[in-house]
């Protein structure tokens, strides 16, 4: 009897495998990709998201190794909460990020990740594992062809194709069409950019857009971006060397980032060119370029700060030209806005996509994607790293391409798809789930503590202190209010006072003495009066204190 | 001595003069629309926003109107709060929505809004008024000349220009050039799509992507777009009657709006055209159209809930075929992303822009506010209705047209430009803000409460209850702690339990029986042991009781 190949998409908030997906083939799993989520606006008080480990912790022993696509935390940042005691392997650069991420949570320090180049291959248990050449918005990035008895399977990773990127080569397309020579049995690939017509634009169109702006800033260049999109860096560090500025960096992540990526070789800065931020603010302000972090409006990172006027080192002033050489990350519009906003009225020029092409994604549009599917030939295809609607609308180009409809499959994280060597079928799905990290708190937190956030949230709360005799049971007075996040105290005292009558009006009526009842009663009281007064709805905690 | 004109944009969240802007000239107001804002995501629990009108109050003698440009929320939402009894001057249909709102709010009845006709002409105290004829998402909108002895100024409202409208008639371009030929002496022009080259296009390109829907949908379609977009209404009516389709409503305000606009003429609708929701369930799905409010994902309107599975009439399944006719309002990302993810998940295929050519903007783009600078050729030139960074974007495309920068004015709400006939200049600013609507209350909470509501919405609180003797002053015993937000209850009684223990030692150790002194220590220590603990903030409330 032959074994099968089960495909199992894990992580991901709304996008389906995006952070972690699992090949399981007879009593062995390789986990490819171990990262986190962030959380969604109504995710009250969440810090991070990672996919719900039970299933691998039950399999431990099943568990080969860990496979990364590349460096991005929603692909790395979940190994510190994995915990599997297991082969990680990835390319330089992801491994480098991977030491910097396991040496800052002690303790973790046994598993030393491997590093592979891309057209490498290895492998692990009976998987035949190799690192495929493609682009993304970090450098050394992979694809991967996973091979088996029974076929071999293309998990494109985060990819998009750049002819001309700005470091390293470009997408080995060679091989990918070998590959679909020889007959891939299933395509999993990159939905994210599937509702975006045409190409991705290269890296290099950025080059004449920062040429002008190095060209004509009258001052100081502030340029927020990633911390991981390395290549942008490069394009700084190169545009200032031909205009003749130095490069300063601002923010935690921008400057470990960098460190890592220039210690390895992924990041080229002529001598002289970077300077201490300190050193830069007493330099002439057009000979200074800066690079910061958050582009995407993150309150506590340097850009917000600057915009804010609380950043420590750099105030925004007339004749600063700030680019935000990126787009917001959906959910992210709001807070990105604020900060143009802000940067403009301290009197700073912005520029930013689409008013300046200072921004490409890293994502393949359409025509790449088509271009992947072309390559490949997969006998089954199945869209992953999206939105249910991405999937749908890469399902929609596959179609196009003459795929059969029953030959695509679009997964939910938990389906178990599985392979014969000539055949996939949905089986059983396994429970998955996400769990919330808060805190020092991993999975504590459910539905039952966010819904008393948002309730909170929404309209604070108040607390009923209710006396009773310690000897009769009986209420003896008023009770106590206080509240906070209901009502301006200062001005709505008096709203507080009545509330208290009406519940001691409300218990004298009452004929239990029972604590159950006279909880109930003046949580009741309480909630329907200030509803009647104020048309809000804080939560209401009754309390009786023995006197 | 001649009087000035000042000009004083009021409203906007981020957005300057897109609510309200006063025009005053000698001891004369005139008010330019009275709308509401919708609160940003960190405003907790807040139901909407408006200006602070204490500026209008205390000059309430002066005002002389207020003209409304069209009949939107977010510019004549305002009016049951302003409480002015003031002559209302709208078109004909935001003299409907006008009407209908003010019967809903009770005891404002005495208004009646006064109709003028686009091109129309009209006296209020001292200002002459014109109504233009533009295009905007709604219909029967307008552009305001508002003339003074010292000079005319030009107000677009929210505009574009659409050569082909689906009802109504085009843009008055004759009248913008005959007006700018005899001088204007300012433009407030809508900036709200600044940093969008091109031209909008007209809403006429839709007909063709619906009638590819209606002839391919297999089954039901639903199409959902704002209650006000009553062109857009039309369009799915006049798409269904060609297709040999009926339309059914669905959603409070839809009904509504429709039903206004029907009797106003705004809206034509074939006999047998319209059904009732229950009469269309009892019809085939190919046979059936229904347009639903929703669009924006909003979590209470009618799409939301057939995505959730909760709207008592419709059941989504497969053969639906959903259309958003819309794109999300910044800020409205996330919520419309899952709602169009959670229609696939119930098996409906779903079109939304850019996939399909399915909505426009009601917005000018770049080359449209050109040709609006050009036609009117100002003296001065005032970019309003956007963000900064929008004003900005619209303040670059006049200095290209040749407008000096020093007759160019980006304000913020509040700041008032001060008008001779041939000088502009930034006077003192008027002291404004924004009100906050919760429930009820008007302007009852500010940045305390809802400080109150960040820290319970991230972390949630716990409230000690600390007994000491009536007697003699002492603590009595370990205090009673409940807490809500803060951590899953039944997982971590025992946290509660060590943290009561940590207080009751820390409090034997204090000298002071004074009660502002435990109630500092308790709060102190309990902050301390929870963030050692846990890594979290909660809220942390101590209150004495006398035993």
């Amino acid at each position: 009897m032959t074994n099968t190949l089960r495909i199992i998409p894990l992580g991901g908030l709304g996008e389906v495998g995006k952070n972690m997906t699992l090949f399981e083939y007879g009593r062995n799993i390789l986990i490819v990709d171990a990262g986190i989520m962030f959380p969604e606006h109504d995710m009250w008080g969440i810090d991070v998201v990672i996919p719900d480990y039970a299933y691998l912790r039950e399999r431990a022993d099943q568990v080969r190794g860990i496979v990364v696509t590349h460096g991005h935390e929603d692909h790395i940042g979940g190994l510190p909460y994995l915990l599997v005691d297991t082969p990680i392997y990835g390319t330089r650069l992801a491994c480098g990020l991977i030491e910097a991420k396991l040496a800052e949570h002690k303790g973790l320090g046994r598993a030393t990740p491997k590093r592979i180049a891309a057209g490498e291959g290895f492998r692990v248990g009976p998987f035949e594992v190799e690192f495929l050449a493609i682009n993304h918005s970090i450098p050394d990035g992979v694809g991967l062809a996973i091979g088996t008895e029974i076929g071999k399977v293309i998990h494109t990773g985060d990819f998009k194709f750049d002819y001309t990127p700005v470091r390293g080569g470009g997408p080995n397309f060679t091989r990918l069409g070998q590959l679909g020579a020889q007959g891939v049995l299933a395509l999993l690939s990159d939905s994210t950019g599937a509702e975006r017509a045409g190409y991705t634009p290269s890296e290099a169109v950025i080059e004449p857009a920062f040429d002008q702006i190095f060209r004509e800033a009258p001052g100081r260049i502030i340029i927020a971006t990633f911390a991981s999109l390395l290549s942008r860096v490069q394009q700084v560090v190169n545009a200032a060397h031909r205009h003749g500025r130095v490069v300063a960096l601002a923010g935690y992540s921008m400057l470990k980032t960098t460190e890592i990526a220039r210690n390895l070789g992924h990041l080229e800065i002529p001598p002289g060119v970077l300077v201490d931020l300190r050193d830069a603010r007493r330099m002439a302000d057009d000979r200074v370029a800066i690079v910061t972090t958050g582009s995407q409006g993150q309150p506590e990172a340097a850009l917000a700060r600057m915009a804010e006027g609380t950043h420590r080192q750099i105030d925004i002033k007339p004749g600063d030209t700030i680019v935000l050489s990126s787009t917001p990350i959906p959910g992210n519009e709001e807070e990105v806005a604020r900060v143009i906003n802000k940067l403009f009225a301290r009197g700073a020029d912005v520029l930013y996509p689409p008013l300046a092409d200072v921004h490409v994604s890293g994502h393949a549009s359409q025509e790449e994607q088509k271009l992947m599917l072309s390559l490949v030939r997969p006998c089954f295809f199945v869209p992953v790293h999206g939105e249910l609607r991405h999937l749908h609308a890469h399902a929609r180009l596959a179609r196009q391409l003459g795929i059969p409809d029953d030959h695509i499959f679009i997964l939910e994280n938990g389906s178990v798809l599985e392979f014969t060597a000539h055949t996939a079928r949905l089986a059983e799905p396994i429970t998955s789930g996400n769990v919330f990290v808060d805190g020092s708190g991993v999975g504590d937190i459910g539905p039952a503590v966010m819904g008393e956030r948002e309730i909170l949230a929404r309209d604070g709360f108040v607390i009923a202190i209710v006396p009773v005799s310690l000897a009769t049971g009986e209420v003896t007075g008023r009770p106590e209010l206080v509240s906070r996040g209901f009502v301006y105290r200062r001005e709505s005292g008096d709203l507080l006072e009545r509330a208290a009558e009406k519940v001691w009006n409300a218990l004298q009526g009452g004929s239990s003495r029972k604590r159950p009842a006279i909880i109930e009663r003046t949580q009741e009281t309480l909630g329907r009066f200030f509803y009647d007064e104020t048309r809000r709805k804080p939560m209401v905690v009754a309390i009786v204190t023995q006197v």
